[in-house]
């Protein structure tokens, strides 16, 4: 058991700086990117800057094959304590001339600038990797909404969460109107929603938030164990495939639905070289050497969710 | 802690009765209103006559400004009983002249009378306040089926519950095999309707039917504590707007869907009044007022569900 | 208490054998159908011939007036280890011929060859008899699919549960993709299938795979009483049209879609014979003595889910 409280992850051999991210730190060792929100004196508030920064990183983990999860942490005492309010009453209002230098050419739907949260939100979703949110702190408004849209939420003791819109004249966004719901259940969602309250590590886990609290040295090492658990164990096109599955069927009306693409899925998948592998390695109690990768071999048998806002609507 | 174990509301010096009811009360204070199902020498049982004066009470406190949350509890020592059997083995026979005087003109849809606790149902998922329920006894039938569209379900240690309809020759209704199964799970709610079972306030608790189980006489303190954290610290609006966007978009297939409204929402929202007020007062560590109402200021950023029966097809 | 460790139903004086299953054994005792895979030497592992049988025992349970709940359960130690991996690295490979003659004819959806777990799992769905799994040992891969789409799922602590299908090179099948989220909630599904770990009956109930987990000797007890309780309290009509309004109205976006199929469904059931003599019974505080069947009463009030796979599409 180690003794550090950093969310850094740990110091990794095979570490890669793909780019100069200013807002975010982007990693790889040991075939886990960890995306390290990187504002740690205001708390990692979310800007426009970072909302870019996380469209990217997830396109760039989700195009990598050396990439088989990911884990999402903040700096710091933190995790995202939401929009970063330093223009005060106008943080929020699109007309105010900083909260458009700030948001940048976002794109617009149905004649309104997008909502930022959900653009990183969606980028999120639409990233075929597992993706672990490791909360070690204050987790608030689109610091929460963010979190959502990802496999797997666990947090430290010293987390907090709260989805304050209400307490900000707001509404939940980060389409987590969607998400929410489907993750906690509509009355627990409601009761957090209409309260706007801010609530520690052990009401998210009664509410089903995250599925595990840890003390917060072991915050990290307990989301990269579950990371290795996938890199060590299983197929990358396996996963990939079985989480674009998973999140596109929340939305199919019958069974029948998973049934055409698990036809499809089933006969593309069981005539691979990783089914090969994964039979044969499991009958000789030996370790896999899965061959396929997400970039060569992912089978078109669901069309996945995009990852560009343009190809949202 | 107060020792009264009335489920009456705590006197209010500005309790408003808004109309006569004769089979529930509705009163309004603290600018939450209560309405309380009021046959007590009947266990509260459900008749056409409630049914009609319960649409009318969530349409008030939907269209009343000064009403920014609803507790809903029953008078005496249950909360609704089901169906009232007083007409027998003919009671739930749509041919029967005394069953077709208690609906009134209930209107039909495909060709047959509607669903009484439907209309009851619909009714609570279309007013736009939070609506808690305070559950401070048996809870049977329709009574059990009518709490279902509440955002909030907390229950007496004395509560009872039961999804009795398959033990009548009847199957659920109120819309709840749409409701039930996105509160408790599709697992959980088969066990229950298939076997028809009573069941206490723990195993209720256990199954995610409510979120808390109280004492007697904590459990309206309770509600009223819950309401408050709304009424207090939320914007109306905000929390009017979050209710129908979290519940419209259980029916929405993916969550693009959810960015689209969250982009209109937020967009409306950010340079509203409120938005300004909720930021400043958040920065000023001052208690908000905000200036927006639902009757003046509700954005138009999504269909909402319809009140009226003729609008529901 | 009984002391008896076999997974084999209670001897039944009733006990009616339908058909010479292989690979299965089908009883009906009591108005309980009881499945038992029937694979002892291979953990019940699954096969072809298996699927076939599955589908024929629920049809025949589904026809048959004198049954009125069905458990599912696994002869010798185990419940359902998964694919019969007996033919090596090729076992999923639609072109090994071993394979296609295991399979048989088994028909095409989107051009190729329908999954066989998805037949099994949506004849399972169709069934309108509630169906109990009363899992007694290793129920693993497509013996933990085969599960999802029973109402009700209870363990004995020597159960181990996997969806270990991205260990093999595959991907969730069986239609799970859309069932297992809807039971456990989207990111207990991601984890359990992005690691596909095998884990214990404890985890599979903090999960909400199962609602129960009980000591081995309890197991099968446990599941004739749930059974009985239908039985005994519940109008066979009732139940069977509950189970298809419940499961279908997760596909619907709004309760409307409920509201309609209600109101068509107690106008049905509201002048039948069944609820005269529930409302009777129950005044009378007798038990009740239901008159309707499901082959003769069961109202046409809802688009049933399809039994044969040429009708799935």
């Amino acid at each position: 058991m180690t003794t550090a409280s950093s969310p850094t992850p740990p110091p990794a051999s095979a570490a890669v700086p793909r780019q100069t991210y200013t807002e975010i730190a982007y990693e790889v060792a040991d075939r886990v990117a960890t995306i390290t929100l990187d504002r740690p004196d205001r708390l990692n508030a979310f800007t426009g800057t970072m909302m870019r920064e996380l469209v990217e990183a997830y396109r760039a983990a989700d195009a990598d094959d050396d990439v088989r999860a990911v884990v999402v942490t903040g700096r710091g005492r933190g995790f995202c304590a939401g929009a970063d309010l330093g223009r005060g009453g106008a943080t929020f209002d699109a007309d105010d001339p900083a909260r458009r230098a700030d948001r940048g050419d976002i794109g617009t739907v149905g004649g309104v600038p997008r909502d930022g949260g959900g653009i990183a939100s969606l980028a999120t979703a639409a990233c075929r990797k597992p993706v672990i949110a490791a909360i070690n702190g204050p987790c608030v408004g689109v610091g929460a909404t963010m979190t959502l849209p990802m496999d797997i939420r666990i947090a430290s003791e010293t987390a907090r969460f709260g989805f304050v819109f209400a307490r900000r004249g707001l509404v939940p966004e980060a389409a987590s109107s969607w998400f929410l719901p489907r993750i906690v259940g509509i009355s627990q969602a409601m009761e957090w929603v209409a309260t706007g309250r801010v609530f520690d590590a052990q009401e998210a886990l009664a509410g089903r938030l995250v599925s595990k609290v840890l003390p917060p040295d072991r915050l990290l090492p307990h989301a990269y164990a579950l990371a290795a658990e996938i890199v060590e164990n299983t197929s990358a096109v396996s996963v990939a495939l079985s989480k674009q599955m998973l999140w596109s069927m929340l939305g199919e009306s019958t069974p029948w639905a998973a049934h055409r693409v698990d036809s499809a899925a089933i006969y593309a998948r069981g005539r691979s070289a990783d089914a090969r592998e994964g039979v044969t390695s499991f009958l000789e109690k030996r370790p896999p050497a899965y061959p396929d990768t997400v970039g060569a071999d992912y089978p078109d048998v669901l069309e996945p969710w995009p990852t560009r806002p343009a190809d949202m609507d």
